[in-house]
């Protein structure tokens, strides 16, 4: 379903992927971008999702028009048309109802209710094309669709450590390792995320406030929801509990359970903080879809490490990673980086 | 005793600086490159240091003019000119005999013996103007410069390890962690030393060959000095023992004294490759001038790690490095960095 397309197909595709970013990068919907073109080309509208409950992108875009404009448009679109009545109707239907007569998506949705819109798009004699800058699309939407394929949370871990991987010296102390630059970079990370999660022992440590702060300090627009996990038994006046939203506490240590209550509580990115115990669990696991790791540059040796055990055996049973980007913040380096096997769908199950 | 000069002079000591590098980057002597210039700027004759026992940088480009050809010429000369009869003649002398007017140099000899030459030829009459582009040039010539000013060995260490620290697995399978671009830099990084140092406890576990080789596992033409730190008896067997030079052998773990006795044998430049406790022990004791740590994306979790205890109590106490360069080779990455505090001159006393 691949589609070869005109340059100005193609233009108006990277300009709806940048259209897309405009909208949150959390939550249950995803980040899509719509352009509307003429027969000959000329961009008739443009729009993006804000989030759920709001107009989809191509609703947004078409919202633009008067009545009859749009007949014999084509639509270019980041994410396939949904065909599925929720808060909002199908976009499917908004696009055939318009008149446009060519639709262009990038990937398909892979929802069991929300996809098969192209199908329909065609069935009412709509020209569609699909694939178009798949690549650069899934890269851009690998936090929703990995979370929509797979039907749990998409996990991203993070750690801090010297370059010998050490989370803190001997007597425990670890702030900061890192610089403010670095640190900086957690708390936008944090508000990308729907949740973050740590270990009780980290709560009992660091007596962390686990907001997504900006650089005076103050709260960001998104909060995630905090998620404790462990058994121990947390103080009333520990500052977690002064967080503006809900908190989740649970004793289980049942990973890919505690994933699948999440995602049932629509939360599709969870965003591991540690401590070292609870970041092992999840590397052990194979449950890990994103590497965030900071490296301060500095040694410190000793016994507190940022990982523990692994289970890995021997070295052909290393978690082998692909290195996406590494990054300079002040003195510290960030590596981003994915398992080089994927992580297998957690559930087939429909939605 | 920095100086200005006019582009043609600056041009020519980039010039000399490149000539340097044709030099052997091992050996007691440092890699020197030399311009000779007429008063109006114009190339006459060019030279550099080819090693021990070889033509000074100065000499080799008087070397190639005539008799009187050099009366009244500029020298630019990456390193103040030696003062020193040793296997040669004092370039300071040749240069006054030749009849050059003006000297440039970069960096001054930190020998107690060779230096001294800018002081000679002012007393000769010529103008001498030091510190041009002493940065680049501290910089190209770092290793021997770090060897002369502390009277002991540049100390580099080497480790590979996995993202999270470890240099093996649980059953202690380490080969290959790193790819082959990464394993092949470390034989030219061996190449480019004195001599390489391991712990006993190396030798026997992974019975290296400690040569320094090609792609096609060819001796490559200069072969550092296997040196073997320990208590522990070698059989006679190991491979270290078919190395093409001597091996050194010593019972001792006394690093500084140990160093001293290397200086002495004429090794500026040691390349030490481990295993952890060695490393560790040579971090811990303050002794390494450069870090070249090559990381692997992988994650191995486990008790086997590329460094033990580092002697830090707490953070504050953290060996604090600065990162000079990070490569990608291959997969891995190589780190190269200095630590942010410079040793400590190991030593003040004369040669």
């Amino acid at each position: 379903m691949t589609a070869t397309a005109p340059a100005q197909i193609e233009q108006a595709m990277r300009h709806a992927l940048s259209l897309a970013a405009h909208g949150p990068a959390w939550g249950v919907n995803p980040q899509v971008g719509c352009v509307l073109l003429t027969a000959d080309g000329t961009v008739l509208a443009e729009g993006w999702h804000r989030g759920a409950g709001t107009a989809h992108a191509e609703v947004d875009a078409l919202s633009k028009l008067s009545p009859g404009e749009a007949v014999g448009a084509t639509a270019v679109v980041t994410l396939e048309p949904c065909n599925h009545t929720g808060r909002t109707d199908p976009c499917s239907e908004a696009l055939l109802a318009a008149g446009v007569s060519e639709v262009y998506y990038s990937v398909a949705d892979p929802g069991a209710r929300s996809g098969g819109g192209g199908e329909r798009l065609r069935e009412g004699g709509v020209a569609v094309h699909g694939g178009l800058l798949a690549e650069e699309t899934e890269r851009a939407m690998r936090v929703w669709l990995t979370a929509e394929r797979g039907r749990r949370p998409y996990v991203s871990v993070k750690w801090a450590s010297s370059l010998d991987g050490r989370a803190a010296a001997s007597d425990g102390s670890s702030q900061w390792i890192t610089g403010t630059a670095a640190r900086q970079r957690v708390h936008e990370q944090r508000e990308t995320a729907d949740a973050i999660v740590v270990g009780t022992g980290t709560v009992l440590a660091d007596d962390p406030s686990l907001t997504a702060r900006g650089d005076a300090g103050e709260l960001m627009p998104h909060q995630p929801v905090p998620v404790i996990i462990g058994e121990r038994s947390i103080p009333e006046d520990a500052r977690l509990f002064q967080h503006p939203g809900p908190v989740i506490l649970t004793a289980s240590r049942d990973l890919p359970a505690i994933l699948d209550a999440l995602f049932e509580r629509d939360i599709r990115h969870v965003y591991v903080e540690g401590g070292p115990t609870l970041a092992s669990a999840f590397v052990a696991a194979g449950l890990v879809d994103e590497y965030l790791i900071y490296l301060a540059p500095t040694l410190l040796g000793g016994a507190k490490l940022a990982l523990g055990d692994l289970g890995v055996p021997t070295l052909s049973g290393a978690h082998a990673l692909h290195i996406e980007s590494i990054e300079q913040l002040g003195d510290d380096l960030l590596i981003t980086a994915y398992p080089k096997a994927p992580t297998l769908p957690h559930h087939d199950r429909e939605r």
